[in-house]
């Protein structure tokens, strides 16, 4: 009766389809290697608004809106809107949703927010509550910038650990109905605090995290890491997949070949000065609506899980002395049958 | 097949019901009216902490953890806990859980974050997800004060329509078994934003939330005002509890004689010094985890309909000349058969 696997993970009966994704990017995403994969890619990073908060929640009210048009719904048919962002407030994604008339839950998990909103927009669904829900994040580099770290007019240099907040949105629509990939089971994070203080080095805070419910996920459902195809992470950066790969060789995982890291696959690391890669809300949002979506529609990948990865720090917990707790959800997202 | 009626409405078949709940308020708070509902009084608002914010924290983390003790349960049982708060990023929540080894799934709907949570833990147990889910919600005054408004230094004069926000966390404990109060209806709301924007007048920019979640629940349900002992909104105030009122009567809703507002009850508005009343996430979360449910449980009130409200601005936005937004969620609760 009870829909659970083990001690962290919910398995879904009815299976909640995704039936469209849509993914607005910024110039500089829109010139990285998955350049072709993304929906809209934005000439502009204000997208023509006079506030870069402004032009985030923008962007999250296009990637909403496209969204449910693709799937040839509209705004009506959606009964929940999941969505979260990086702002104090969530003022990204309440601005994006104010002129839609669809309920909305708003949910913060840092980073970590697009498997957090796709994971209770699969529970949504697979509890029955609802034929469509639709789950978004979004992220700004100007915006995240100037509310985490320094003025943007300030130039400052940045630490060779520091990560490059991916400006984006990206939107999944969830329903009962069709074949699409689905989503097969959600397993829940817990907060992991292991003493990293570095707000420069985001990775390293989050990596545990992921550890922790990558080895859980895999415990609960019984399955071993070559049973996906891609196992990936948010956005840990160069760094925090180093470290993420070999923590979890020590319990003796070894997902190498299988794993990528959403943050270091969007930009070329080499010549787009991002140093360990893209982080943000809207990174792994904006790869798993684009590259990860599009790869399972066309048969490449069949079977992904999906870690997004949180950091859960603010500036004022920074000022007092506080360590950085992080925290990753994982969504196993299924098309075209097994993979072996 | 599908959990709902209405629009905007889900109905639970297995009625979660409310096992626990843990109420920790302030000295303030523990000099009002409602002081005898409340299970911990601290004689310290800084509950022994170096800060405000980690005073926050410790405060939520004891109405978690109380809450659970209560339920003669262990860390270990809960599936699920939910819970947000004010502050940037959720620092309050995110660092009272970081001890609790507990999935965790951060929201924000600012003042309303109490319904929130509290709908989708009954969500989680009405879709099978869960044995367990804890729901919770915090908010303290000198935190909220320097984040939102001014330094507490300052002194600032408060103008008449401002509202006090409530030191203090409330947590609820939903299960699948026995016989306490239960949750049978979760109306989630839509942001409505009818272009108030003084930030010192918070009731007003909820009020039309309110009502057009409270018009919902209605007509979804099928119920009427009268079908409640009680219709509780979280913190509109003195004033927007005066505009909830009059609007519903323009849509032939006349809630009057069963009407309170959380923020109007907790203190004594004449001899507190609060202006319009109580607000904050923790509001309308000790109200409701103290006065409403010890009163279901002692047969007092037999069907209350909670409608936490929340104002989804920032300073962010509010200095960039945004008007704010509203939401209110709203949770049936329901015990001893029906009231009439």
């Amino acid at each position: 009766m009870i829909k659970r696997v083990g001690k962290q993970t919910i398995c879904t009966e009815n299976k909640p389809k995704i039936i469209s994704t849509m993914s607005v990017v910024g110039p500089k995403e829109g010139e990285g290697p998955l350049k072709d994969y993304f929906d809209i890619i934005l000439q502009d990073d204000t997208d023509g608004q006079k506030s870069y908060e402004k032009a985030e929640s923008s962007i999250a009210n296009r990637a909403i809106n496209e969204c449910i048009k693709k799937a040839n719904l509209k705004e009506d048919d959606i009964n929940y809107l999941i969505a979260g962002d990086l702002l104090n407030q969530l003022t990204a994604s309440n601005f994006a949703v104010r002129s839609l008339s669809i309920p909305y839950i708003g949910v913060y998990g840092a980073c970590s927010t697009m498997a957090l909103s796709l994971g209770l927009a699969a529970m949504i669904i697979a509890g029955d509550f609802a034929n469509y829900a639709l789950a978004a994040t979004s992220s700004h580099f100007s915006t995240a910038e100037r509310q985490f770290r320094t003025p943007l007019e300030m130039g400052s240099q940045r630490s060779p650990t520091s990560q490059w907040t991916v400006t984006g949105a990206g939107a999944m629509l969830l329903g009962r109905n069709g074949n699409f990939p689905y989503i097969s089971y959600v397993t829940t994070g817990k907060v992991k605090d292991y003493g990293e203080s570095d707000p420069n080095n985001m990775g390293a805070a989050m990596a545990p995290a992921a550890v922790d419910t990558i080895k859980q996920h895999l415990q609960d459902t019984g399955r071993k890491p070559s049973d996906y195809d891609i196992i990936a992470t948010g956005d840990l950066g160069k760094h925090g997949k180093e470290i993420t790969e070999k923590l979890l060789l020590e319990y003796n995982y070894d997902i190498k070949n299988r794993y990528i890291d959403c943050g270091v696959e969007i930009y070329d690391l080499k010549k787009q000065n991002v140093n360990c890669g893209g982080s943000g809300c809207g990174c792994s949002a904006v790869v798993t609506s684009g590259y990860i979506y599009k790869n399972m529609l066309k048969g490449k990948f069949k079977r992904v899980l999906l870690v997004s990865t949180g950091a859960l720090m603010s500036t004022t917990s920074y000022q007092q002395g506080e360590t950085i707790p992080g925290i990753a959800h994982a969504v196993s997202i299924e098309f075209g049958g097994q993979s072996r």
